[in-house]
């Protein structure tokens, strides 16, 4: 497996992999890799002669308050499991290779997608997750980009991206794949030490709960938030940031509980912020992700 | 030469110049084409295997009120004129395909290069500009693409978008190309009826006289922008919007009169906004254009 870390050296490497009519893959990662990321570089790998993964903890979608300085990175043990899991290639940049000086231009989302959720409470956040995505495509030019559904409005926002400034890649979108008790894979689940582990579960048992309220009384979003509220609200390491019921294409908040719709969630427990979603098709299918225990997959 | 109108038609007819491995000139235009456009063209066609010119009156890049509705159009002539300087396609897309409903993701530059100057007076004019160069350039995919030095900060928010969002283009600039009485070319030029028309040199015999302070005096940029604005006081039908001696990478104000310096100028003649400039490269030698009488050729 090859370690890429400046822009010409993976300039170069693609030409070479055009030239060749190969297919590539990309997974775009900040690193500190999971389970979920692991399945998303399967797929990957299934579907693409190349695959390449990034490893870039991306400071323009950090917010000043925010958790950059302390965001878990070990690329060591990154490069160990994406070579375990058949990746041909990391893309590991530094800041500077990606935002030099006189860096001036921006891939700005807009709109109700940019107002709700996580962008209500993470000013600029979509903004620098836009511009490193427009900016990982362009360099890596892939055939598919890979990213995972745990980050709902990230996909959102990237699907717009991709059919706005009409880059030629194919999205495709990997489940969320969960801990044995439903906790999601998330690289900030480093930060849940003692007690906080198992208060974790919160999210999804309120998920779950919001589920069961969608399938019992399908008219009502509001009853489906207000489950979700309780179950965060009755765990006392929890505190509710939001639980909200909106349309998965523009995260438009739901009146009426129809599909498609998304359930999604964040809360800190303790100081650490997660977020989580189940997702409710057109088909009327509910995509809750995958457990890594396969004796807890529905 | 084909005509191209659709996202569809272009994709399929840029794969297959790409599977031919050939190289491909754009040049973006707003359509009623003028001696400048045509001198980018000729220069396009000698440098690539296939030029392709896009003519599209960009909505995004207008001010609520400015001349949106009224910009001329004539497909059918510059059809004729692209033909004959041996171009090989024009995409005219509609507004409906560039902007279809629920866009939402906007290239946005920022920093000093869009705080003054023309950044200054048309908020989003900028924002306008760099999206759909940036969705041309992805729709197109050219090897080089194809700008003129007129519109000089267009010409540095391109090349910063290029550069910061890593898109594989050359950028060539083009030279101003002037009336043989020094008037830049210019689509909005139509505008200038009656005495307007002659009164619209002042722009260029202002450029002349900021040109010759700055030999003159080379150590005051503000003795060059006097010399500007005396010129445009001094002739009735026209009011000075900005006389401006800049950085041309960053369009940043200069103290003192040191090359590369950008002579930037606006004014009204009557209702016509236009703009005008002079360009001292970093080695000492004036861009002024050219013209397209040769007696008046410097």
């Amino acid at each position: 497996m090859r370690l890429i870390t400046t822009l010409e050296d993976l300039r170069q490497t693609r030409d070479g992999w055009s030239r060749q009519g190969r297919t590539i893959g990309l997974l775009p990662t900040m690193g500190y890799l999971h389970a979920g990321h692991l399945s998303h570089a399967r797929t990957a790998r299934a579907e693409n002669d190349i695959v390449v993964a990034s490893v870039f903890v991306n400071p323009t979608q950090f917010g000043p308050n925010e958790d950059l300085a302390r965001y878990p990175r070990d690329l060591p043990r990154d490069t160990a499991l994406l070579a375990d899991a058949g990746v041909d290639a990391i893309f590991a940049p530094t800041a500077d290779a990606m935002y030099p000086a006189g860096f001036a231009t921006w891939v700005e989302p807009a709109g109700p997608l940019t107002e709700r959720l996580e962008a209500a409470r993470r000013p600029g956040h979509f903004r620098g997750v836009a511009t490193v995505v427009a900016k990982l495509l362009l360099l890596v030019g892939p055939t598919r980009a890979y990213f995972g559904q745990k980050d709902a409005q990230q996909v959102a926002v990237v699907r717009r991206l991709i059919a706005d400034l009409n880059l030629p890649v194919e999205l495709r979108v990997g489940p969320t794949i969960r801990e044995p008790d439903g906790l999601a894979m998330s690289s900030r689940n480093v930060y849940l030490t003692g007690d906080a582990r198992p208060a974790a579960t919160a999210l999804y048992r309120a998920l779950t709960a919001g589920r069961a309220a969608f399938d019992a009384a399908p008219s009502s979003a509001d009853a489906v938030r207000e489950a979700m509220r309780s179950v965060i609200a009755a765990e006392p390491l929890a505190t509710l940031d939001y639980a909200d019921v909106c349309d998965p294409a523009t995260c438009a908040p739901l009146i009426t509980s129809e599909a498609p719709a998304l359930l999604a969630l964040a809360a800190r427990i303790g100081s650490t912020r997660l977020i989580d979603n189940f997702l409710l098709r057109a088909d009327g299918s509910w995509d809750i992700g995958q457990f890594t225990d396969a004796r807890h997959a529905e």
